[in-house]
């Protein structure tokens, strides 16, 4: 059977590399990608209280965020090393409309990772990987308050620059 | 207002630290950790293509999923490196009962993360970064099929060993 | 002429190597180490303007000194990777007693790394790893403000454990 | 209390984001940097034995310099990775009109170390970690020797290049 | 006695620096570089058994190989980082006329990597690194099996591109 | 077909997996690995005159050499990270006796690497990524004045500790 010729890392006889992008235009690119956290009360309430300056739970996320974009290139296997020209990390707590009540009872905080290129591939994976990288270290500083803690989304917002055109993730989609 | 006294990485005065564990016990610690990715069914007939050996998504994902539990401790700011004595990265196929429609025609990948360590502190972070990257890596090799795809959950699913007692996650529990 | 017999990073042949450590003792080894940041009256302002939350240098600072601590065996070309156990970075400012008016015009700002080890060799370089890298980070995050900051001075306050005995810096010395 | 808008590294909220480069020049840019080390007569003369080929503590430093160059980006928590071009680390001997007693029987060794690109953002952090670096490397090689050795200024010399203009340290500042 | 003028990693006076390549031209550059790796008829059958699924050490490699090209400038001290824009990773068996008895009885696998840049400097290096940690990625693998196992060859193929001309092996040479 | 079962990377499904070592006994382990490195009398020449101090290119590699065995776990997907205790680089010229006119004229340059830990698992990769990396730096150094010089071999010299049983080479071997 042949391997999908729409995915780029394999070759025609199924074996990976890293993509050939020399002949590849340089463009301006950006990539916004979320994490959602679900977790108790007591957790929330832990982060909300840094929000105060003690114990800012978010500060160190946020650094951590930037620093995972920084090293996607190494932890994703066929990733280019593109100049990162901007990241931002942004948190907020949103409301989700879960019919599950266990998760009802939780509250959701959203980590949303911008990130910037000027360059030959797209940095989808760079603010996937700071979005992931933050909401993973939210999980360690507060798991001694809710081990049960779930990342319960991380997904590609949008993209733009390129020649694979932009995307823009629609309204109740796969959410 | 005073920093969450559980939460072990803040000081008194609401400051980050790597928490001392010279005094712990050095004992046998093992965390599972699991990643779910919810595809279309496009991008999960590409997997189940490569399973015939043709570009094998899976066999990338799983090496990056032991190289992320490497990198752990220069990802997440807070965690002690331990030594990582072992580390399987695991993927099968689940079924989701999804009030949500757009979510009812996607197909779960579910990558199962297990890391086992003989030292002072836990190895759920690990587990769950193994998870990440692996999941991460799944999106990059097939996001030319399905940029939409979702990371739907990242947890941990039990933990054994140390001081803090053992985990393991009930049913139905934050999904 | 023959290399100094008491440096211990060189053979006979006056060849680096790392040191073999393997018949030593496995004990509890801590070391302190400060930096001086000197700075402008101005930046000195917009640190302690971060104090109140907004903008906290300090707390980046920390962090990355703490991960410069994890990147010591990587930069200092001898140095053996050790099971890092605790770090922490404490910040002061202090009054320094200088001759020269332009120093006397300055704050200085102290940086304070401590680490702990449960090892073969001393954790000094991390120690003065952790501070030196936090005070650099203080440079980068207010270099727009005062470009001529200085890193006034990086040194060894104390380390105990292991063979080699206790230091402990005197009074007045090499300030 | 409003972030001091003249730290980039913060947004309005007073959070930390790596800066948007997009927009920005290329130029080629340059900086310098220097490190000042105070030792015993003991220390420096190791030192110089090791110019003799045998021992060479200088030469390793150097070593540690460049490749701490090329670590700044993932060291400082803010810093864009920028193309370094050229690095170099000079060492040599200075004289220092000490008021302080015990710092007048130190000798003390200066490292000097330039930095290149061509870039969107200056090379200031890069130069200063070089120094750094080598300079914390010179202490752990002779830390046997000399416990109590200081690195007694690590500055920005100079820098041009860029928007923001040439910097150029004056005589007698900040010392 | 005079560095050779022509190891343009060292200056005038024998010491080494990261060559200035700020004034160089930006140009499409190639390099193919081979290992050879010497195995017993028992490792080369679980190599080949591999192929059909089932424990593909191959693909293991060839992840590694390509990792190990994005780590030169971390691994190799001179070395300038550049921007890697494709990287692909070949297997083959081949054939060695061997005088030497014990060689003969070996089956040899080779591994060509070839890599591309769009930069100042060459990417040999990269490649060379590529072939070298895929080559002993293939000996981990198998070391189980054969631990006499050989990387008999580690060269540079060829060289497109900048200014130093092309490189092309000829027949016969340094085998 | 089975994956084979002495390669024990592999599980009984044919996937990588981090080997679990929890239960192995920690033992002081060594290994030597050497690299030999085939060049023109002129490049040969290059490295003699830098022992006379200037340009010393074996000092640079050397110290390549100890930074790639603390890389290797890194750059070997299945290695454990284990405590390296000691790491020594050695350089001889070595006289071959080569049927290959080609080889005949060229002089040999052997990189010996010599690692220990006191772990749970071996330390060959270890050593073999010294010598290798020392090898590759040795190539760097040199490339501009032969770029056709051949590391013709990397192979393991001996080993001891741990339950496999101790490994030396015989003579004639695989050479």
């Amino acid at each position: 059977m042949k391997p999908d010729p729409r995915s780029t890392h394999f070759n025609a006889a199924g074996e990976v590399h890293m993509v050939d992008v020399t002949g590849k235009d340089i463009t301006v690119r950006q990539a916004v990608a979320s994490a959602r956290i679900r977790m108790s009360a007591d957790a929330a309430e832990s982060i909300r209280r840094g929000d105060a300056k003690k114990g800012d739970v978010l500060a160190v996320a946020r650094l951590a965020g930037i620093a995972g974009a920084k090293w996607t290139s190494h932890l994703i296997p066929l990733c280019h090393a593109i100049p990162i020209e901007a990241v931002s990390i942004d948190f907020d707590w949103v409301e989700e409309s879960e019919s599950d009540d266990a998760a009802a009872a939780c509250q959701t905080l959203r980590c949303t990772a911008t990130a910037r290129t000027t360059g030959k591939t797209g940095i989808e994976m760079e603010s996937l990987t700071a979005a992931s990288t933050a909401a993973l270290t939210v999980y360690d500083m507060l798991k001694s308050v809710d081990r049960a803690m779930v990342i319960a989304q991380v997904r590609l917002e949008s993209k733009s620059g390129g020649k694979s055109g932009d995307f823009r993730r629609g309204t109740g989609e796969q959410a």
